[in-house]
């Protein structure tokens, strides 16, 4: 499996690289890791509607803005 | 498992109830859900240190804070 499998599975980081840049709208699940046992820095993977995973800069300004998009699909969608 | 494990297994929403507050500190990771074909709304997941998994409201101002808590968590401990 991918990063979010072996994360699950695994007491190790699961980001080797971060993406810049991800289109909202393919993110089918965001996967935000805490600081843990399992790896020292904080950890975003998008899985993506493509069946691919991405690891996303937790810094990055854009990340609010996807995850936002993503919660206030809610609204727009019911 | 709980809901997390089930909503990677299965084409189904996770959460039955939402809790109104969790502390962010004892989340090990979160998982949000876009809508899908496993569910018509946005699910929040929060996997907590004590191993038990909860889900939260995607419409809680108080996420927001929770989630900026863990990405900013990052910056003070390293």
């Amino acid at each position: 499996g991918g990063p979010v499998a072996a994360a699950l599975r695994e007491l190790r980081c699961s980001c080797l690289q971060t993406t810049q840049r991800v289109q909202p709208e393919m993110i089918s699940n965001l996967l935000v890791f805490a600081i843990g046992p399992q790896c020292s820095e904080v950890e975003v993977v998008a899985s993506l509607k493509n069946g691919t995973e991405v690891c996303l800069d937790p810094q990055a300004p854009f990340l609010k803005k996807v995850i936002q998009k993503i919660l206030d699909r809610e609204n727009k969608d019911n």
